[in-house]
């Protein structure tokens, strides 16, 4: 960690992504889903972390299917990866886009007899995903849209029929039997064509849901699939804040905006350059904590857009000191104990993680 | 509008930022604070707006001071700029990178100490910006600290003695009269220094607060400075999220993860290629709105990775097709009122951003 610092001398933060965990993490899951086969989702930027790394090491490791969101992270993916895998856009093609889709060798997912019409218009016989919607009413067609559809097949193939569960990381929820129900009627209509419902909690919730392809996201990067239960996933990344400053302070002095926190008794504060303009959550004021030197140093005051405060009273005085790392994210305090703390989700935490952050990518072993 | 969506065929979202308003709330704020000077705060990507578009039209208006946070964001912005104006870095020289801020022409903000002596074991009698603490406990040198250093004053310059108020959005704080005090006193500690106190908020706090040099950071980009009354500068941002589907909705049906949201009635919903991953905040889920055609729709259900869903029976049927905007922020709907719906402040709303916005720049009329 002192090694961490002092290669990245400018950094506020360094965030550490392991990209040998997210292969362990995609073969662990490809495991438990088998025979069905296992995409990845890297959409979002791969959640935080890197869509072009991630999606580089799982292909190396046999992935051959990628979600994305949007056509612009399809092409950017498609230039990462060159042409081998299959690239799938979840929010389908936008008037006019079509075009770009071929020419990029991106599949897209067609949501409503819209964007059916616009691929049709395409013109050549390119293979297209289709989404029904089975429950989340979010993206997709209707079971009446499609059994038109099924009456009058379009010109081009269908790749797979996918659907997505609104419930899955709450396995008692009628609603996972019920969505699994209405997919399985849906794809019963496309015969021979791959289906695919599970996403990450999907795939923990058995056979049933597995159908022919997973595609986990959240869960590659180490959030918790199963909530309330051991994560049987590898934590993949660490975020080492730099301190920039420690002072000692009174007892009754206040400390950051709003001289919102008041010292309880004289004690050391270490101001760290990570604020929530790096996506370090401003709902995590006066909540959280960091780590220094293996002493947890709780998080004091509101969190500014560039700076956090840290009360490292109990840590060992010499650990804290200007350029020193305080773990904010890692083995003690991982990605889903922050999102606990900032009252959102792992996803929201990844997502957020910020651009000034120095990145550092760990190689899997064997790449 | 719908000539924004055609010119972005591929973007889920289309973010406009304003320059011209923010020149305008530039001039505005340098107006009151005459005959004090008027830096600029750009950090943090120009509050997530941009920060080199932005400081290129402010310079181009006449302002000649830019703060940022970070050494990279001094190396980009100078890149931006050119040679002309200056740039602080006000989270200082970390250990070994002096020699990096002489080369780039940044001035650095020193906070303590070591970072004082930093700069001096660079060499070269470079100017720096000398910060104190007033009451913060963030950044900035201890009354005793600035004793000292003025009995043994340093070989370089002192470009600006600075100092931050923790509280100058709530003006009857009393915590703004003894920051004002202390600061008061340190600069006097450094005569012929221009001393700088105020930043957006503190501005508004009146001419004991100015002193030679205020650096506005969020008034710029339209956040309200004077929480409670009239916020007297110009809004800089429209986000226009684009309709990807809609569909109808039966009562009694659910929307989104979770299952969280139930139609009390029959409906139209439209989603939206935004989520929290854009920075658009998942506490926006079940609250928050967005306008079509000028007709306010609730946003309803949680906000999704990637996706958001709003209610758009109240719309015009014609209006809420697949392609058009609805407007997320803007004239109806500004930062503040999306802040507060989200339980944060518009600071946040603005550093988050998304990268995937399609951003559009209008220039000032003068430039």
């Amino acid at each position: 960690m002192s090694d961490l610092a002092s290669l990245h001398p400018r950094a506020g933060a360094v965030l550490e992504v392991d990209l040998g965990a997210i292969v362990a993490n995609w073969r662990l899951l490809a495991q438990i889903a088998a025979p069905a086969g296992c995409a990845a989702v890297v959409k979002a930027n791969g959640y935080g972390l890197g869509a072009a790394p991630v999606a580089r090491a799982l292909a190396a490791a046999g992935c051959g299917l990628f979600f994305v969101a949007t056509l612009d992270e399809g092409i950017a993916l498609r230039r990462a990866l060159g042409a081998g895998p299959e690239i799938a856009v979840l929010n389908g093609p936008l008037a006019g886009t079509a075009p770009e889709f071929i020419a990029h060798r991106l599949l897209p997912v067609l949501n409503h007899p819209g964007q059916i019409a616009e691929w049709e218009g395409a013109g050549d016989d390119h293979a297209a995903i289709l989404q029904v919607d089975s429950g989340m009413a979010r993206l997709g067609l209707t079971a009446a849209e499609l059994a038109a559809l099924a009456a009058r097949p379009p010109s081009y193939p269908w790749r797979a029929v996918i659907s997505h569960l609104a419930c899955a990381e709450t396995p008692e929820h009628p609603q996972n039997a019920s969505q699994r129900a209405r997919f399985a009627a849906a794809a019963a209509l496309l015969p021979g064509v791959p289906a695919s419902l599970a996403a990450s909690s999907g795939i923990f919730l058995g056979a049933p849901y597995h159908f022919d392809i997973v595609r986990p996201g959240a869960a590659l990067y180490g959030v918790n699939p199963i909530p309330g239960r051991s994560n049987p996933l590898r934590q993949v990344v660490r975020l080492y804040g730099k301190i920039l400053q420690v002072r000692q302070i009174d007892r009754g002095e206040p400390v950051g905006y709003g001289a919102a926190h008041v010292m309880q008794a004289p004690g050391r504060v270490a101001t760290v350059g990570v604020g929530y303009a790096d996506g370090w959550p401003r709902a995590l004021g006066h909540r959280g904590c960091g780590h220094l030197a293996g002493t947890r140093v709780p998080l004091i005051g509101r969190v500014s857009m560039d700076l956090v405060t840290f009360d490292v009273s109990a840590a060992d005085p010499g650990a804290a000191h200007p350029g020193a790392l305080i773990e904010l994210l890692g083995p003690h305090y991982g990605v889903d104990a922050a999102a606990a703390d900032a009252g959102t989700i792992g996803y929201e935490i990844l997502s957020a993680l910020g651009a000034r952050y120095h990145r550092v990518y760990r190689a899997p072993p064997d790449q």
